[in-house]
């Protein structure tokens, strides 16, 4: 029997991932498929949120992060890679879990507050107010215990926790409460100096890059002798 | 090659069917499906929306919706009857429907505005405020050309018509824009004189109820030899 505590982490497919993606959470994973039962979503009904207007982008985008996942060390034979839109029952489950948490309590959620004015969404979608409910149901589907994320993503996993408790106080106790796994989540400088590493600011070393081209970035990167950038985060 | 338009239409499986359903909607049911091709749903996830602390009295009333409808002369040879929770693309389309209309839209629909106070919401459930949205899915899925509705139904039928035009002119035009098909949906007065059959109003003749029963019921009804009561509707 296997006695390992299960995690969910996963990305978003909105792209190939790069070397801050490896720094903040891949890296860390790598190490953690040893130690739990892994699993990781390649939410493409979440990135949908963001590019529904471009569903082709993520379709191959789904393909790239599992390559991408494999190539930094991923054992598929250790860890369970799967994608998001492929389980209906992820789906099912949102509903279900709808009927259990009030439109004001979602809109009073910091974390989507915080990333409606980020998006630039005036006026949000119905479903950008309630993907942490969609987000309950991909931790708890799996039944998965630990959830390693950043500070600022804690909002959501209080959200699946009180979906959870009130699903089992009204049914039958059958959900998992899930726990955060607080990790560092280090961020990586980009190559322009700027704070963040981040496709669309066009300053990342991709990870399926190739030698020549990790080269010439390396070369172009912005250097920093005097500690005047870095220092600008201490 | 079935030329005929397709209809869908259903309950909400809370309880027995009583003469109020079929005088409103049944009767004329029974007649519509040797028109259109009928499309009939047992909609218990809708349901769940007021009744999600009584899954069990749903789960009964699922087959008795479906008893009481072949009572009346649906045909199950003519007829397709479905149980809405048994199809998981519904969910699934309510997900990605979600994503194309706002919250706001969504919280000017007077129909919900009307629903919530009737029901006492004054915090309205995540689930309840797109219940239009997960209607749009049941219709469309389905290929629905026509909705046999009241005009209190019409602004979902619109929310419908909103994500079908969005859906199309975005991705492919694969989706049927649904029409209104307006029926006078005519309203039983109940035994006790009430304005509206219910069964929440215990003043029913279920189609189910024994003969003796019904004699029973029949014999204790209100009567209104001087036009009083039926002339507060006139």
């Amino acid at each position: 029997m296997n006695e390992k505590k299960r995690i969910l982490t996963g990305e978003r497919p909105t792209g190939r991932l790069h070397i801050g993606h490896y720094v903040g959470s891949l890296a860390n994973r790598v190490k953690l498929q040893y130690e739990y039962d892994t699993f990781i979503t390649i939410a493409d009904i979440q990135a949908l949120t963001t590019h529904f207007e471009k569903p082709e982008v993520l379709q191959k985008a789904v393909y790239d992060v599992v390559l991408d996942n494999l190539s930094v060390g991923i054992d598929p034979e250790v860890s369970t890679l799967f994608v998001q839109s492929q389980i209906p029952q992820i789906a099912e489950l949102t509903i279900f879990y709808s009927m259990l948490i009030t439109v004001n309590v979602l809109r009073h959620n910091p974390t989507i507050k915080t990333e409606a004015i980020q998006y630039g969404y005036k006026d949000l979608s119905y479903w950008f107010l309630g993907y942490p409910v969609s987000q309950a149901a991909d931790i708890t589907f799996c039944k998965a215990n630990l959830i390693p994320v950043g500070e600022d993503q804690i909002p959501h996993i209080e959200v699946a926790r009180k979906l959870v408790k009130r699903f089992n106080a009204l049914y039958k106790p059958v959900l998992i409460e899930p726990e955060v796994l607080l990790g560092d989540c280090p961020r990586l400088i980009g190559l322009d100096g700027n704070a963040k590493m981040g496709k669309s600011l066009n300053n990342a070393i991709y990870l399926s890059d190739p030698e020549e081209e990790i080269n010439n970035k390396v070369k172009s990167a912005i250097t920093d002798p005097g500690n005047y950038i870095l220092g600008c985060f201490n």
